[in-house]
């Protein structure tokens, strides 16, 4: 099925969400096309999620933010349907994971906000094309993400240590991903450190807090960008009565192309 | 006065605000320190004027949003009170401008906002120390502005034409100066358009609908920026029940350096 589902478009996969057809992660899907995260906040905390994104651009890149109560992305998917667009969804209630579905027409409301949040698949496509190895890739896994004793700016509720995603790299090709990466704003922007990772407080690089370990060979150095799954900590401890995201790689693929940012 | 003024430190300018010996224009003061434009709005609107600014940032720059009912902007001036450290201030209500004050320490609310927006002074020192030349400030006057055809991206009760500041430059300048305000994203950023203001809907360049006219020398051609103003013009729409703004020229002198930009 994966072959066929490949050839598939960005709006034909939207589509197929839409009809219940294919509930599967994204990655490796409409090839080409930015792939976004998606929180679904109430308007009573919407103000503070708004400013937690804006004071934390690098984990929280913004693609688009709806009206109240609209679930179409004008900006960057304009017709879509957030309630439906979306392969899986995971919802919470009080900071706690409740239930995965495949839709969210029933619990939307008029007074729900979406945010579209770029990650880490533009990047990673641009070093590939480039030549620069991405590990977790190359080793059909997850890629590895850490707590760190980086603290985000917080915003009313909302405030959260910053996650991180990391790729082992050999020197000369970390110095190519900096510079890579940094053209990259919407979707992560430059790495925020390499090498030593006890300086950020992660104590067992084999031991990622999300996702899958990864092998580091001999000269690689860590190196380590500002990670969307930040969003999801943040709203773990603001706990708000409710709030709703995309399952995990389950992500929704908007009109943008990877070469626009 | 003026002369001893401005030796003032950026921080004395802000202590004089708030004991009311200070009620001037800012530009000039605190040289080398960013001025920004204020605008307070009560949380009902706030999420919508925060969108605002976010999907039109060459109009509406965010330098820095305090929480709920916190007058203190800790990411620019921390320590400083937005209620007391203007020189001048105007009050709307219902979209109408009411009263011009010293101090907002009656009028605080606790469920106030306040968004501080980066100004055009930061560019043009920019283009000041690179030899191009800057016409309203040889004249001694205020920039021209002009409200144009070109749409903001609406954001819930907030929607206005693009305002636009313009500088008359030659060729070679022009191109300098796109080249350094590109640089100044928290300033405006490049420019919007240059030559035909016909193509933008100015009717008469010798008319602007705010500030002064300027010489328009032979061989120079119109170079237009975003403007501020923007901001005022969408509150003016909006009619949000209450607004307060620093009266025009009478900017908040943040504490970071123009060349943090």
């Amino acid at each position: 099925m994966r072959s066929t589902m490949n050839s598939f478009t960005h709006q034909e996969i939207r589509q197929l969400c839409r009809q219940g057809k294919f509930q599967s992660p994204t990655p490796g899907f409409a090839s080409g096309y930015v792939q976004a995260n998606l929180v679904v906040l109430p308007k009573s905390v919407a103000f503070d999620f708004l400013l937690f994104c804006h004071r934390n651009p690098k984990p929280c890149p913004l693609l688009d933010v709806t009206e109240v109560g609209d679930a179409e992305p004008r900006m960057v998917a304009p017709g879509s349907d957030l309630r439906t667009d979306l392969p899986r969804y995971c919802v919470f209630r009080h900071g706690e994971l409740i239930e995965e579905v495949t839709d969210i027409k029933e619990l939307w409301r008029d007074d729900f906000v979406a945010f579209l949040i770029g990650c880490s698949f533009s990047f990673e496509t641009a070093l590939l094309s480039a030549g620069v190895p991405v590990r977790h890739i190359e080793e059909k896994k997850n890629v590895p993400m850490y707590k760190t004793n980086l603290s985000c700016v917080s915003a009313g509720v909302f405030s959260s240590p910053l996650v991180v995603s990391m790729r082992p790299l050999l020197p000369a090709d970390a110095i190519r991903a900096v510079d890579i990466t940094s053209r990259f704003p919407k979707s992560h922007g430059a790495p925020v450190h390499l090498g030593d990772e006890s300086a950020i407080a992660i104590s067992d690089i084999n031991s990622p807090d999300f996702g899958d370990a990864v092998t580091i060979r001999k000269g690689e150095i860590p190196v380590f960008w500002a990670c969307g799954v930040t969003t999801q900590t943040a709203i773990l401890q603001a706990k708000p009565e409710i709030a709703i995201t995309h399952a995990p790689g389950h992500m929704f693929i908007t009109d943008m192309k990877d070469e626009s940012f």
